[in-house]
């Protein structure tokens, strides 16, 4: 299965978190934070301006990307894993 | 009984809920988990712009959509179904 | 006595609910649900533009029309008949 | 006393009560409920548009109306009567 | 001293309160209700449009205006008296 | 150091409190009551319209504005002044 | 690792508490104030307007700005340092 988001929506898979905590304790369940940082899997056409017109993502696929402590809540389970699908103002920046 | 849109809704018939859940154990009523995901059955005109146009949906009728875990509270029983009526704003993306 | 309605507002008269519940116990009162359905009795002249034109409605006297769960609470009593008065953006769609 | 009414607002004269409820029972006081529905007395210019244009408003001197429960807040007392001021949005409609 | 106020605010000294009540009481402090009407004493260069031009106000130096409950709320002391400063928009009306 | 405001902010130096209240107390800490009034020591280049123009502000340096009582929320300190930072849309008028 | 922030987003580094308060006892945790002051580290491209340009921002890389108490929240860790992430509206003023 494949989603392709609509307008200014972005899928991210979220970066895979460190399975270890400073000073080596391995952690799991809910003890691991979370990070909010991820790779952009998929963009959406882009944002319908007032006009009408469509203005392309900022965002591509490939990028890894910062994103704001609550734009994580939306998710889809795809094959099995989850993944996050975001609009592009919940991005703060890209990775560089 | 058929239901045309106004504008930029769209009607959705929600995926069929999985008897099984891992391990097969049978699933019955509220235990089952909704599915955010659907076919799309119907969508309206567009939606009206700033200008008074209207523009399109990017959703056709027969799409697998994914949408939000609130977007299906507005439901219509069509022919003893019970079908869920939304905004196109309420889809995250297409299942392709 | 009959009413015009302003703008984008619509007139519509609710669907008369089913005197007999699946297994034809007949309801009464409060014990009957009401449907979100109805038929347009009179429509505006039209939304107002940003640009102060006037768009006319999409749905014409004579609709049968679905609503929301909350479109009902303006009434209005005509000939003593009690009546909804709602805008246009509270119907979700026409019955076709 | 008499007031122009700024832009979009309009000045009304709530329909006098009926004295008898059904049955023929003389209602005083808080009893009497108070009709939505009423006389437009003054119309202001029209609407403000985004543009800086004035757009006139639907309603005219004399036209009986029927407004929304809450319209009636902002009364002002003339000459020993108490009138209503209202945005012309919270009229529904012209009692034909 | 003297206020000029900014762009779409008014200058609005209070009606004088009636010293006595019906029937000749002479009301003092808190019992003196205040009324909503008072004198424009000036007025700002206008309303910024979304397009950056300035629109002048309906109001004039001069004019007796009624104003909404909550309009009174932000006072200044000029010269020992206290006067109100508030948005056109919260002006009801001129009394003619 | 200095602060160059952005956009539509505006730098006011609050007016010192009178010392002595109506009756000749000297007033100390908290039982003075901070006035609204201040003197613009900066101003910002304007605000931004929809359109991405800059429309210059009203208020100038050395103007003498009254604000409303919750503009002076923003505080900073420079060379151990407290000045405040406020929208201009915060500003009531200008003392002439 | 380095972040490019999104639009009109704009990464600044705080500035280092002084280490001493006034009477020079040293401050430790949580009873050090946090400076709203800090260094811009990066820019976005600038915001996008309702026609869909972009107009770049006002602050650059390099200068020292105010900001707001609570525009600090959203921080992101770039190298084991704490950074803040925050849209320019967030900023009063650049500091010459």
């Amino acid at each position: 299965m494949n989603i392709r988001p609509l307008y200014d929506r972005v899928v991210v898979r979220r970066k895979e978190e460190e399975e270890t905590s400073t000073g080596g304790i391995i952690l799991s369940g809910s003890a691991k934070e979370k990070p909010n940082q991820g790779e952009v899997l998929a963009v959406g056409e882009g944002k319908v301006l007032d006009s009408g017109e469509i203005r392309p993502l900022a965002v591509k696929v490939g990028d890894q990307v910062v994103f704001g402590q609550y734009a994580g809540s939306n998710t889809i389970t795809v094959d099995g894993e989850e993944l996050i699908i975001m609009g592009e103002s919940e991005i703060f920046g890209i990775v560089a």
